[in-house]
């Protein structure tokens, strides 16, 4: 007759419970928010078989004594997995995999990696991402034509760095089918020289006239691209991360890792749209999958482009465009639509809302559909939230919104901003704090691929509004700031919130998951370089040790 | 601190086994096959938390003393679970919430039913199956004229009881924009009149002309037809089916019911194509998934249509519609790309092929793509395998096909199938017993809900080649009849092995999982008239009771 486990376990119960089944990290620097924000401190950590914190050990508390395994870690930091509050899991593995132009700083250095890459990669398409023609100074957008000159054989499809944009070659625009009588689709734009004709880059929707050109990506390629994207996150210490805007593909794809075992981060799952969410996760959301590893349980919803591609729809023009607004992706009345039908299944709302009018509409639609559902918890998010009209700010307190926002988009987009928006309109622009003292609650994350998944960098970018190379001098719009307590609760306690798993995630305790990384230095005492600085030795997850450095 | 089990169970390692873990079912008329296909008896049958059995006891051998719980059966008849090798889950559970149509008798008793049913259903649209013209003795297909007499408000959509046909009128044929200048599509037809004006039925691919207008089932509506289509399965005594040409919607709605705890049968899922495998499971086979209840692990590749409508594709004409040899519907060409495609990343083929061409297409591709994988376990399917050509016989020996045949096809398309073929064709028709005696694997289904999806028919026409009426006296062609052990195996053993499943279900032994049913009579001892009366008492899966009648 077999016996297993799980008889035994029947037969365990009679006896005597056992402290040594727990395991203990011991001799650490430990640090951790409690539900509060409010620090605590630590030397030691025990955890048992499932992933789950039995205790929090000080100094002189007495430890087991046999535990059934034993760490010691020098006196190193420990501190809670971090959470990206805002990420595109998919789009950063495949970001790893395809031509990365996102550190480069002028139009020919961009021409010459491209070249270098397709002599390098013999695939069909020359696919990458990450250009930006603000920092390579060009005063306009790139054009086929300068493509054409260093790859004409194959199709290019280069993505802006903010997602918002696509450059292509003319050989990628002969493929699609792109000709100068090609119109505008609703909510994009086709740039087209004097004579109409285009000239290689597509704003917002019209970017899906080349994209829908692209081959699908195999399911082969879903794996590596996921995995790439696990390492990276791991590696940079996050354990816990919102994917904004799932696809079915992109579902399977988690589906297939987690079954397999090869799941070791955790993902917050919103479907990228109402019909998604429903053909996912039917009449509401997932449970907690694979040890709280994986639940779609909300839905994302776009209402306009971004700010560098003029697509943020504004109240008023842009500052460094008369007669443009940007672009409003969905009427008052179909938003309320798709948020009635998603609330009514229990499906958490985020909206991406960038300019100041989109803000303006998502606050309305919030107001409108809070009302049918007073008394429940819904944490409403808004995603990015970056431009508020200040007449708005103390809308989030009193419908309990959410602004998910990216600290180092305010300081990338910096300068483009002030363009963009001119003086008046800064006020309510990455207002982080302002949200706060108007009652609203926040979240951070780095909408990795678009920037680096790298949580360091926006903690040091939420308490300085500086960038890595400490500009502007005191801040920018520094009555902005928040206290480094309140940028690593974004990143942690105030994430979890956001995506209704604060009850497992986000800080160390008992009962919450054993999340942790081993850091090089302790963030609460790091100048804010430094900070950005910081090397992750370890990251856990689960109470198993996920990543390590290479050697 | 917190106490879990798994901390016990490690605990617990050090402890005496203890026996009394198991539950004990007893007093039981015990039955099974062995995995050579001989009768096993036994009197009790232990099985764990698992649901793994852990021993069949006979009436001598001692019970332990105090069994985690035990249940006294008053001697009824115990079997293993049934095992369906063909069938469609959500089109039985569709089915089972459409209009049911399969038991009319005429054209008139079909169309006061649909007349009641639309009075009755204030949906959008109406949809049903189960038609069949030569059962009604109409000597025509139906027309959207009979069906406007009873409904011409509304849309009205019905597939004929083979799924490879659909009928519809006036107001599902405008809604759908067909016309008398649609065209035919590639493997399809419309019927028309004499002047070339659709009539209102759709053959094969045709169909797809009408479908795309039906709006798509909800995910609530998906799921209301997943628990229908497993209370149909239990409450026959299926506790483990094949899913034959799954979605990637079946797929989530599957997802969606194993993550909730609500999936209770076992499902072998089988691809709707290349893509779709590709996309679900990516580079191979999905694991077992909750506790073995569900796995994709091969695909389903369509190479004709069925006989009834003449879609079945034949080496000559039909003998009722000469000039008429049915449908292909890939190249060879196709079909070897298909199977590369799918055998490459280590998917089984399940190739469906109803005419003798077809099959011989089938094992021609079969023959060509083994011949890459000498030694490797393929276990290649033939789905149907209805009309083989005498010499293409020997090849489902030579090459380890498993025909995946199903009995009720038989007698429910006897005199059909001598109208379409003519008596020299019958020769390979339904030929179950010259598969066995050529050397190849045999595996029963129902192809619910193309039939009834209740096993003790097809199992009662396996070893009689009569139907419910006892027709024809001493079996059609009986020289094709298999033995009434062999008919079971067919639904048990030899299904599991289909699906790579007979190391888990199919039949009762230790180290297997427990799934079985009771019933109301002995299945050896029964005529074959008491054998298809047998009614189920309960049905247990994993060691679970699952079903029992309402009371």
């Amino acid at each position: 007759m077999k016996l297993i486990p799980q008889m035994l376990a029947a037969a365990a119960i009679l006896i005597a419970p056992v402290a040594h089944a727990d395991g203990l990290v011991d001799n650490v620097n430990g640090i951790t928010l409690d539900e509060k924000g409010e620090i605590v401190r630590f030397n030691g950590i025990m955890f048992n078989r499932e992933g789950i914190v039995t205790a929090l050990l000080t100094p002189k508390q007495r430890r087991p004594k046999k535990p059934e395994w034993k760490l010691d870690m020098g006196g190193r930091l420990l501190m809670p997995g971090l959470i990206d509050a805002h990420g595109h899991v998919m789009g950063l593995g495949f970001q790893t995999l395809q031509l990365d132009l996102s550190g480069t700083r002028s139009l020919d250095e961009a021409l010459k990696k491209i070249g270098d890459y397709a002599a390098a990669n013999p695939t069909k398409w020359i696919m990458g991402r990450g250009w930006n023609q603000e920092r390579w100074g060009l005063g306009r957008f790139p054009t086929a034509a300068d493509l054409d000159r260093v790859v004409s054989d194959r199709p290019v499809w280069l993505e802006r760095v903010d997602g918002h944009a696509g450059w292509a070659n003319t050989r990628a625009m002969t493929l699609a089918g792109v000709s100068p009588s090609s119109k505008d689709p609703v909510g994009g734009r086709i740039e087209r020289d004097a004579k109409g004709v285009p000239t290689g880059v597509f704003i917002d929707a019209a970017a899906a006239l080349i994209q829908k050109a692209v081959p699908n990506a195999t399911p082969r390629e879903r794996n590596a691209a996921f995995l790439a994207a696990q390492e990276s996150l791991l590696s940079v210490g996050v354990t816990a991360t919102t994917d904004m805007g799932t696809t079915v593909d992109d579902w399977l794809t988690y589906r297939r890792m987690g079954d397999l075992g090869l799941m070791k981060f955790r993902i917050m799952s919103y479907a990228g749209g109402v019909d998604t969410a429903l053909a996912v996760a039917g009449q509401g959301p997932t449970p907690w999958l694979y040890s709280d590893r994986l639940r779609m349980g909300g839905i994302k919803l776009y209402l306009d482009g971004a700010l560098g591609s003029r697509g943020a729809w504004l109240k008023a023009d842009y500052a460094d465009a008369p007669g443009q607004k940007g672009l409003g992706f969905l009427s008052d009345d179909q938003l309320l639509n798709l948020m009635s039908r998603g609330t009514m299944d229990n499906f958490q709302l985020a909206i991406h809302a960038i300019g100041d009018r989109a803000n303006n509409q998502a606050l309305n639609a919030i107001e409108v559909v809070a009302d049918s559902y007073k008394g429940d918890d819904r944490r409403w998010r808004i995603e990015h939230a970056q431009v508020i009209d200040p007449a708005d700010l103390p809308r989030f307190g009193k419908l309990g919104v959410i602004a998910s926002m990216q600290p180092t988009h305010q300081t990338s987009d910096r300068t483009m901003a002030e363009a963009r928006l001119g003086p008046d309109r800064l006020k309510g622009a990455y207002a982080w704090r302002s949200i706060l003292q108007n009652g609203g609650k926040l979240s951070f994350g780095s909408d990795f691929p678009v920037e680096s998944p790298n949580p360091f960098a926006g903690w040091a970018a939420a308490f300085t509004r500086q960038d890595a190379d400490m500009q502007p001098f005191g801040g920018w719009r520094p009555e902005e700031i928040v206290t480094r307590e309140q940028a690593w609760a974004g990143f942690s306690i105030w994430a979890a919130y956001a995506g209704f798993a604060e009850q497992k995630i986000g800080r160390l305790a008992p009962g919450m998951r054993a999340d942790f990384i081993i850091l090089d230095r302790d963030p609460l005492l790091a100048s804010p370089s430094e900070l950005r600085g910081t090397r992750v030795l370890e990251t856990w997850v689960n109470g198993e040790r996920v990543w390590m450095p290479k050697k």
